[in-house]
Order: C-alpha cells, then structure tokens, then sequence
C-alpha cells in the first residue's frame, strides 16, 4: 500500500543559501531544520539537499536545503508556524538565506 | 520516531493548469496522477492541492495540483521517468498543463 489511509497536509519549504558555496552555513541550516521535529504537531520530517537526478528544464535543482513536513491538518501547521521552537529556528538562521518557497498540499490521494 | 531509518529521494511535482478554474481538468489531471502508484520503484505516494493554510509572501498556492513521490534512490526515479506508464500520463494529461516545477532531495535526516 503505497498511499496511506489518513490525508496528510505537506510542507514542503525551498531554501536558497545567500552564499550557496558555504558548507558552514549549509550545515548551520540543516542543524536549524533538525530542531523542527521536536514541534508536537509535526508527524514526519524529511530534510534535504538536491538529489542528483538526471538535468531537465522542469527540474528545479538551484536550492541548498529542503525541508518536508507532514501535518494533520492546517491547525497542526498554524501550531507549528507560531511554536517557539519554529521562531528559533528563523531568528537563528534567517540570515543565512536569500530566497524560500513553501508549498502547502493537502493530500487526497484515495 | 518522526524521521525513517531510511533515507528516501523525494520527488516533488506542482502543476499549473492551463485553465486553473475547470474542475473537470483538474478531475483527468488528479485521476492522471492516480495511475503513477502503479510504477513498482514508488515506494509511497501523496497527490495534492493547494492547501488552505495561513497566506503569506513565501507561500506559493498557485498550482493546481501537486505529486510527491518517494523512491529508493535515483535509479528508482529514472526508471519511473522513462516507465511506459509515466510515459503514458505525459501524453494523456501535459496538454492540460501550462508549467511544471519538479524538486527532487536526497533526505538526509539523522
């Protein structure tokens, strides 16, 4: 069974390094992401770096870090976006990005 | 334990509709999408559309659609792109499609 039986809402976050060379801040980055997992509300994380699939026109391969998250529901990510520990995470490494994206997708797969 | 012990590729596809208000396209390019779970290097599957969360400047809730695919590694996605059944949902459903972004990650989650 390769879809579940609950409908998840996914986070899904593009991060765009302001010096894209700097493993340091690469680090810094994906060390922040780590500390999101402890939120209540977020029932599975996945953090990322661009995979090396084959180079096409609609592949988006420029971001440094990803960041997948899984809720519940829009409640359960509103809990997150307000957490102290989500606030953290942006006063710490905010100044380390150029550029985020976030797609938000409720899932209604049957 | 909100991360794996394993480490997936993700593959993460939004699609904008040429005609974003016809649910009737929306409908084919959903039941389109559908198909996909049967290419046997998807280990799991979440088909999507925009969700109702807070609107902020970083949000993009354009698209019509998204897909979120997990394989093993890239050679599980490859052989899902250049799979007869993928091949076959390109040809029944890009005419319904004006953009396509695809993001894949290599979770690193420890």
């Amino acid at each position: 069974m390769k879809q579940e039986n609950k409908n998840y809402l996914t986070h899904h976050v593009f991060f765009w390094l302001k010096d894209p060379s700097s493993k340091e801040d690469l680090g810094k980055l994906l060390q922040g992401l780590q500390t999101l997992e402890q939120i209540e509300t977020v029932r599975k994380i996945y953090i990322g770096v661009p995979a090396s699939t084959e180079i096409r026109d609609v592949v988006d391969s420029s971001f440094s870090a990803s960041e997948l998250l899984f809720f519940d529901d829009a409640a359960g990510q509103k809990i997150y976006q307000d957490h102290p520990l989500h606030k953290k995470f942006v006063d710490d490494c905010s100044h380390l990005w150029q550029k985020v994206i976030v797609y938000d997708s409720t899932d209604i797969s049957f």
